[in-house]
């Protein structure tokens, strides 16, 4: 049953649990691994802003990816960054289209309340998707 | 990090689910795995209709271990009932007591109302738990 994970990240401290876990379980069940980076698409910010900010986030990305090679023996990880500004939703259209098992999400993200116990991306993950999703605090 | 489960089950599909993600999460990581049914409190009712609930509870539980032994190999399955009106409270407090790391539960419960796209149980203990929660549907 478990043979394809996926797990998003945005810099946050959840985020960063949430790969680690899923590198555990990647790595003990032999899964691919894909890690999504949702970024904010902003509109009228300027070309240049607009280039850092991109350049910002393949770093970032990539930073992930090397961490999560290393926890997985360098075996099937491949990272997928797309726009968007519901987050949940982006994260559940890339679910559907590299048709994962198991999605992994952080119980925050970086931009969301602390108000709430639980972030309104991971909640409405946790609705939607089609398959089992584990919330990593 | 994975290496002790905790799956909670009622009897309904989605837990039948659960129990089958827990399974093969179990076996994949050599996980222990504790299948956990919280039994409703009932008053009032006789001792004979208790006794009778209390027996086909058991019965319930015994055929969830048994299916699971089968799934990871017989090693390491345990059952643990117990009875409370609040079900999340009930999980959450059993997955303190045996220090899980990993809590399974289904998208929503036999007595959930199909109203909500995720049921109240597994919305709170995602809540509240201290450890990553797998919600499956």
């Amino acid at each position: 049953m478990i043979s394809r994970i996926l797990v998003a990240v945005d810099g946050s401290q959840h985020a960063d649990k949430a790969l680690e876990y899923a590198c555990d379980l990647a790595g003990k069940t032999g899964s691919r691994l894909s890690i999504v980076h949702v970024a904010e698409e902003f509109r009228n910010i300027g070309y240049s802003i607009t280039k850092e900010l991109e350049q910002r986030n393949i770093v970032m990305l990539q930073k992930y990816q090397s961490k999560a090679k290393k926890l997985v023996k360098g075996k099937h990880v491949n990272t997928i960054q797309v726009k968007g500004n519901d987050i949940a939703e982006e994260i559940l259209k890339i679910a559907d289209t590299v048709k994962v098992d198991t999605i992994v999400v952080g119980s925050r993200g970086i931009r969301e309340n602390k108000e709430f116990l639980l972030g309104s991306v991971s909640y409405k993950v946790s609705h939607y998707a089609k398959c089992p999703v584990i919330i990593v605090r």
